[in-house]
């Protein structure tokens, strides 16, 4: 079956009629129907599917592991996201399959189709929860303790799904059973663009922190209260979305983004008495991470002081600066016939998962440069050529 | 009944678990159960209750109108707002009707209790909507397709509640049958407390507006778009904000405040497609809060050329600097013993009401001198005071 095929099954799930685009997070009504969806096509198909501790779920041909090949990628989306950042690798893994199973492939090691759940964080804040309860990258007892924006918790929403929470962690018979996994992604920035180019091999990803700053004074009327008694912490929190943007243009090749603040009470004729501001920043290393970070910091406690407001921060989910397997990346690269190869500044599963087995990503040019959005795009016969790339490095990882 | 006693009924009502304090917004659960609960303790008295076209209350003591003496005020709350902000105006004019009959006290003028509609503009976004319903300060047409933050328009709002949308607006009736009114509120800033004083009569509300905001951008992904690509609108809404403060700062007596910003789509790890802004900016007199409104606009227009982004500016509500009736002001004054006068950077019901009728209001200290926040207060023996003082109002008034 085509990518653009079975991409049409599911494009009427989740649709977001308030932000356009789509709203799917983990464990929610529109996750759990594209879950239901990926277990009938999996079936469809004879391949047997389970469901890990952690929530993911895995489609097996032949006998579950060890040494597996392993593909997939996951079907949540930020809110308000395209339609292709995650489905098109789960769906380019079912279509290279077809393609294998045509050409009278049969597989010399076990092969599986992996979705992993709440890739984006979009309900929880953790990004690529699924492969790091999985992998132990994150601590089972704080992830149970994740709320989603409604103040239910991550424990709860499986428990709601029919999961265990108490049984959620790292997870080694899943580990150990993956010898390599591949990732196929639509690219998420101007790479292929720029090189004219339809699919890339994976180099790097850059280090990657999100940060939640809350800044908190005192709320009041805004019509009766003087500004001078004001301690007003949007004042503080404006002056650090500022400040990210010049700390990110201070050090090379760093990006900061506040894409999300949220002031409590939230009214109108109301001084805010708290404000919560995400941060997302990256950077090719650690290092110059950490840099832009600290400069942030730095500018909101000051901020705060001239205001009378009060701040903390607190890290919700930190990556260093991942390097694909480059042995694994050249052998694709030369199977391929020479794609490029492209570092991105977007954070995967595979990017988690490269801490303990080779790991490589395929990526598809996406014509916009445009994602996280719904102007997010992949032209069919791009996506037709990830498919088949995808089958060609299946076939040779598990022929 | 004691002011305290009557506050004790509702003080379950409508609590907001995630701000503190109470949200009550117009139409919503929680104003429902408080409109029941008045309906209830205003039957129990034998006064009449009805409901005008526009969803206001009237309780009568004798037969409605002309030449009534209306007090009242509203209960519905800013989110997280205190307990007395409205419910005190509303709770004391029960109690002063107690009061007056204690005396074996007769009204020779009608005399009836109000509760306004959406006095915050907490759900619609105009403040006092049901009295500018009313009055017809604000279009029936325009006033029906305002939407709640869920997309509820108001018009679906109030047939939910059992009126009808169609004869929402101007309410001639309504109107013509108040000779004066009579509004008490807790004080919202420090006015009450410099003096130490339990009870003022109100002089002048400051000129205000309220104007939301609308940055468009390009939505796109944090990590992987480069600095130089972005079209961030968090970043020039983030310099509307500051611009606010800059703003309201070089205009003698004017505010200016952000407490409300809604980015589009709102995720961590993504940049925002819109940021919604919205403004709340008061003054002495019409030309100082248009200035401050010009010099926000200016500047939100530079940062938005900076950004490569859009600005729309959309007026939600205005209102101009409000007197109350001198004549009323000083005989309320005189009949209290010589009570301190004081202006308010605070919009009532009583503000839109005095274009059109003999227009007084009563306030009661603030200990806190913090209000539309949980830590809004008024000692009991300070309600007391101004409940007794109402009950002399009216008497005075309407015997």
């Amino acid at each position: 079956m085509s990518v653009t095929q079975l991409l049409a099954g599911i494009e009427g799930v989740g649709r977001d009629p308030k932000r356009g685009g789509y709203s799917r997070h983990g464990f929610d009504r529109a996750e759990l129907e594209l879950r239901e969806w990926f277990v009938a096509e999996a079936e469809r198909r004879g391949l047997a599917v389970r469901t890990d501790r952690n929530g993911n779920l895995w489609a097996w041909w032949g006998q579950p592991g060890p040494d597996a090949i392993v593909t997939g990628s996951h079907l949540d989306s930020v809110p308000g996201g395209g339609a292709f950042d995650g489905p098109l690798g789960v769906v380019s893994a079912l279509s290279a399959v077809d393609t294998l199973r045509e050409h009278g492939f049969t597989p010399t090691k076990p092969l599986a189709i992996v979705v992993f759940a709440e890739e984006e964080g979009g309900r929880f804040g953790v990004p690529c929860l699924g492969s790091r309860l999985l992998s132990g990258a994150v601590d089972a007892d704080v992830a149970r303790r994740l709320r989603d924006p409604d103040g239910v918790t991550l424990a709860e929403a499986v428990a709601e799904a029919g999961l265990d929470p108490a049984r959620l962690g790292r997870d080694d018979e899943a580990l150990s059973a993956i010898g390599t996994f591949v990732e196929l992604h639509v690219e998420q920035g101007r790479g292929l663009i720029d090189l004219g180019m339809p699919i890339a091999v994976a180099d790097s990803i850059l280090a990657h922190g999100r940060w939640r700053f809350r800044f908190t004074g005192e709320g009041n009327h805004a019509g009766a209260t003087l500004l001078g008694d004001r301690h007003d912490p949007m004042v503080p929190a404006a002056e650090m979305v500022l400040a990210a943007r010049i700390a990110a243009s201070e050090v090379d090749d760093a990006r900061a983004t506040v894409g999300r603040l949220v002031p409590t009470p939230g009214g109108t004729n109301v001084i805010a008495s708290a404000v919560d501001v995400w941060l997302d920043a990256r950077a090719p290393d650690d290092a110059r991470t950490r840099r832009v970070l600290d400069r942030i910091r730095e500018m909101a406690a000051e901020a705060v002081a001239r205001e009378g407001c009060e701040l903390t921060v607190t890290e919700e989910s930190y990556g260093d600066t991942v390097h694909f397997d480059t042995g694994l990346r050249d052998r694709l690269v030369g199977l391929l016939g020479g794609v490029p190869t492209l570092p991105t500044g977007a954070g995967h599963d595979a990017g988690i998962l490269a801490a303990h087995v080779p790991t490589a990503m395929l990526f598809v040019r996406n014509p916009t440069g445009v994602s996280h959005a719904p102007e997010e795009y992949a032209e069919p016969a791009d996506c037709e050529t990830g498919a088949d790339a995808l089958a060609a490095v299946l076939g040779h990882l598990a022929g």
